[in-house]
């Protein structure tokens, strides 16, 4: 990170910023004024509200989505408020124009309570053929999304959340297949009971529902002896394994064959990779450190080894995922974003790698054929 | 209207909308991702959390607006709602683009009342440079602009306020000088009680405090006599000659020099033309279809006469304003306009004009100088 500070200060301060708006028709005469705005746009404007189907149609909202964040859980940064947000939800928006042509306004908000997100949210979501969630805080964002989802007409998507289960999925089917592994008769620890977490363990669990799980956070093992656990914890607790285990990461990754990690760095010690079975699978996805760096785990045994970076095989990055999802809701009119859906993405981002090895299993974000691919299922 | 309907739509459907996002930058290598996201982006995340000041130099949000409305009065069509407005107010972030090259995004609003519509942009508004409040309809547009304005640290304006109320005034600067009139002792009607009735009033008797005004509702003069007046007649009637005339239109234009409309087609008939001082000067703006044809106000004996129309000479029309002083606020850091603002815009449009005639009183809109001269005097 230290390498980028000084250059990524410097490119986003000579460019102010990382977007703009243009128009989509050149304005060479004031004819096409008198077209786009009064008097001709009342038409417009009268057909639009006799049939509010035809918004998407007539004006930019049904290719335009609103990456929405109040700022408190930004990157590996945490609570850093509306400001320190909004270069992040900028270079969403700048992500969902290079990979998906989508236009996508960074929203963020002063407000930071369930309620008050889920009003802003709404108030504004005319606006919008969709609204990204991004970088709000566990269990907030789960009530948050929950409520738009059932409350508006647009697809809604909480990125940290499915993005990166969806990406998870992707690389973990991949994984398997290099390690002669059936997800349905491997067991896998996860350890962050965050937003990405709870999404993670959900999404395995209905891709392979005989999966073996065990959550583990701060304090150790998420187990029905534990009195301390909030909603998303007992949610963890419910997709674990019904034979629970007891303590901390050491015992949980005992005999494991996969560890999901979204949690903080080096946690994982190679004492811990050699305690795992044979031909490990490890995604340390903790940003920007992962739980135990890639070398160290290759040594101490492990077959597959992914992280969030760029700079190491095998990134987990949701950029995989979202511009191809909003791409197909947005070109399909999906209004939800349902399990099938993500299930369906995450196959589709493993078969694009035709000969996954250990050191690939997903492909790359570049990888031209990716939005088309994932638009096509989201029907 | 009519003429421009089916061109209008056609045009709107083939470029599904008017705007859309580019990036600043060309994306031409993943490294550049590493910049303008993670992990670059981190270093200006934390920068502009550490002083929010940066905000405006590190996003695009120092030349961005949101262009706000509850689709509660939109042009000439009345409470049509959020999907109705759209349109409007994406033409609008056209015009902000066009004229001013700043990013405007249209923000429709599915809440009505004050303390929602207020909630809704102070929940958003970190995410702008400025907020034009557009097609809100009175009284609860004084409110909302009101509020917005002491509650936020960036500038706001209700551009059917001043916008219009601004333009008036240069025409009416010029207007006067080509009747050889002096505004301070003129008289005028102002027929139209909404909110841009309201602000030419404040404006008009601010630069020429001596005026004589006389307001005029759907149900006659607005005197001391009336029993029901809310809180924008009372400011109107604050504003109003002392000695106030009782009756209708027809009475109150009698003996004026001036009249400005805001209101309905067609009310104004020649023979009220005929009343007036000679030399008439007659601002007929109701949208589209004025209070008076003007060629039977000329007819009868007019001067001057004004239209919001650009199918006649003297369009009076917003966006001789709204971009240079949106263009000046975000250049020059100004977070409020001020009334002594908007005098000095209405003065730099006037002046705009070399050789004002009866049939030339306001510049054109695509006046190249028109946007940095307005700019410099937001200061």
């Amino acid at each position: 990170m230290v390498d980028y500070a000084n250059e990524a200060l410097s490119i986003h301060k000579q460019n102010k910023g990382k977007i703009h708006i243009e128009l989509n028709d050149k304005l060479d005469s004031l004819e096409k004024l008198k077209l786009y705005y009064t008097p001709g746009v009342a038409a417009v404007s009268m057909k639009v509200a006799d049939n509010k189907a035809l918004l998407r149609d007539y004006t930019w909202t049904g290719n335009t989505v609103a990456v929405v964040s109040d700022g408190s859980a930004v990157l590996g940064l945490g609570n850093i408020g509306p400001e320190g947000a909004m270069p992040v939800m900028e270079g969403k928006a700048l992500l969902f124009r290079h990979f998906a042509m989508i236009n996508a306004v960074p929203i963020v908000l002063n407000v930071h309570s369930a309620d008050e997100i889920v009003a802003a949210v709404k108030a504004i979501a005319t606006s919008f053929g969709g609204i990204n969630l991004e970088d709000i805080a566990a269990p907030i964002c789960f009530e948050v999304e929950r409520r738009l989802i059932e409350e508006l007409p647009i697809p809604v998507m909480h990125d940290d959340q499915h993005g990166t289960a969806i990406v998870t999925l992707a690389g973990l089917i991949n994984a398997a297949k290099v390690t002669g592994r059936d997800l349905n008769t491997s067991r896998a620890t996860i350890v962050g009971a965050g937003a990405a977490g709870v999404a993670i363990a959900k999404l395995v669990k209905e891709y392979a529902p005989a999966i073996k799980l065990t959550a583990v956070d701060s304090k150790g093992i998420i187990s029905n002896k534990r009195q301390d656990l909030n909603e998303s914890k007992l949610t963890l607790l419910k997709l674990s394994d019904p034979i629970q285990l007891n303590g901390g990461l050491k015992e949980a990754i005992k005999g494991a064959d996969i560890f999901i990690g979204v949690s903080s760095p080096d946690i994982l010690s190679q004492d811990m990779v050699r305690s795992m079975n044979k031909q490990a699978i490890i995604f340390a996805m903790a940003n920007p450190d992962p739980e135990i760096k890639p070398e160290l785990a290759k040594k101490a045994g492990a077959a597959v080894v992914a992280t969030g970076r760029s700079d190491y095989p095998n990134q987990v990055n949701n950029a995989l995922a979202f511009p191809g999802i909003f791409r197909g809701a947005l070109d399909n009119h999906v209004n939800r974003i349902s399990e099938k859906h993500k299930q369906a993405a995450a196959e589709t981002i493993a078969a694009l790698v035709e000969k996954p090895d250990f050191d690939n299993i997903v492909p790359s974000i570049d990888d031209p054929r990716l939005v088309s691919a994932i638009a096509r299922i989201i029907v």
